[in-house]
């Protein structure tokens, strides 16, 4: 199964500024954030991204796409029905193939040398099916995620056969039907923001319902799985996000050295400027 | 005199983007840099703010300053003719009073409790003449700012009478014009970013040419002040500088312990995952 198209969701009320987000990625280039997850999508094979934004956003997403807006094509959510909605809007774009879908507010960092959407891509080319990419992550977390249950696949050591799929479960919810066997104590399969669907999701997903429950139902039609991949993901939505990312990259990448340096040199200044010197012979930065 | 006016300059063709960046203040809550840079100026005691922008920015400006949006003027430079041009693009604005004038891509923080904008304007009230906000700086980083020489005021610790400007002076240059008695060895007083300007500069900034060297013709019309700043000053324009003020508000605001801890955790969490155990029950943030 070959994934030739992404779409990319950045049309929520409280995330449309964040792809226009200035950060420096690991290899040291200042880009937008819609730049880095653009890249991010090309780096797993495909050929062309659809993305979704709110009504009068195109110019400037396409502007902070910088030389890669050739690869773009953009669609309205015209009214703000919610996530689920978002992706069904680019239904017209997807016609009937699969497709990778990629969330507008989350960066990534991949622990090896592929990157985390083309983890995701190679597993479902290898495997033929809606694949969505997964982490195990503390049961303190499940607020913030859809998560998944099922159970593992033989002889593949990171993909699972989803069973259920519920969006932020209660500790309880999750403990009752989202248990997945030999993952570490508290732990649970939570979304790391993509995934490969096929296009029979385009049916399941309405109005104000969720992108997990409309791949409970498609779970219960055919064969998904989930993979985990080998990195991290950062949500630029939250609080402190945007910070957390950007020294994420950072540490991750090819200015580690002079950034560990500049931490704490700025720790260092800090507290001497607390400390009532401020101003007197010490810089800004 | 009373400063009732401020002039804030945002229309450089690298940092059209910096002022609708994220940030998270040192109140803790999420808010543009324009809106950082609006409250700064508002603290100051200003009634009307015209922000200088490029053809087509004043709507996601005005969107950026959020409940602030009432007390923003707007005036288009319409063509990229520098930063003194901009300045003049103003000058209706000002018409013939004194106004305050800060820069789009910096932001600040105090050492004590009166903002850095608030002990200029006081400065300039006391002293009835054009004050410029310096901070003594390191001689490598010359490259970078305007430079002044001159003479301490006698009896007024923090105030130096300008005899000299230069716009990022060669340390040679530096050496035998801007050499101020009495600053620690090696040091210069650089501008801060911000400045109370009499109405007699807009006369004197030509195309091209830069507030350096305006401020230099004007120190040899009237009597012009440069004011050490208690705080610091963090130029969001460079690399890595959204990050280093992002730290820099949250270490110097409400959420300090939080951020330190979260930070501490963020570092060490990396390096679990670089030693190879990423995607094995790391959470990404």
């Amino acid at each position: 199964m070959k994934v030739r198209k992404a779409v990319i969701t950045a049309a929520g009320k409280n995330q449309r500024s964040l792809p226009l987000q200035t950060l420096i990625d690991s290899d040291g280039i200042q880009k937008s954030a819609l730049r880095i997850i653009v890249e991010e999508a090309l780096s797993a094979g495909v050929e062309a991204i659809c993305v979704v934004v709110s009504p009068g956003d195109e110019e400037s997403y396409r502007e902070a796409a910088g030389d890669l807006r050739n690869w773009l094509h953009f669609v309205e959510q015209p009214a703000p029905k919610g996530y689920a909605n978002a992706i069904a809007c680019a239904r017209e774009f997807t016609a009937h193939e699969p497709f990778l879908h990629l969330v507008g507010d989350h960066l990534y960092w991949s622990a090896g040398p592929t990157r985390c959407a083309r983890q995701l891509t190679e597993t479902a080319a290898a495997e033929s099916c809606t694949v969505s990419a997964v982490q195990a992550t503390r049961e303190s977390m499940l607020p913030y995620y859809g998560t998944v249950g099922g159970r593992r696949v033989a002889g593949k050591p990171r993909l699972y056969l989803i069973e259920n799929v519920i969006e932020k479960p209660t500790p309880t919810e999750a403990e009752q039907r989202l248990l997945v066997p030999g993952l570490r104590s508290g732990h649970y399969l939570c979304f790391f923001g993509m995934h490969v669907l096929t296009p029979a999701v385009m049916n399941l997903l309405e109005d104000g319902s969720s992108l997990s429950s409309a791949l409970a139902m498609l779970a219960g039609k055919e064969r998904c799985l989930a993979a985990e991949i080998e990195g991290l993901r950062y949500d630029i939505g939250v609080k402190y996000g945007l910070l957390t990312a950007q020294l994420a990259l950072a540490l991750g990448g090819k200015d580690r050295e002079g950034v560990l340096a500049h931490l704490v040199e700025l720790l260092a200044s800090r507290e001497l400027s607390q400390a009532g010197v401020a101003g007197r012979g010490e810089e800004g930065q």
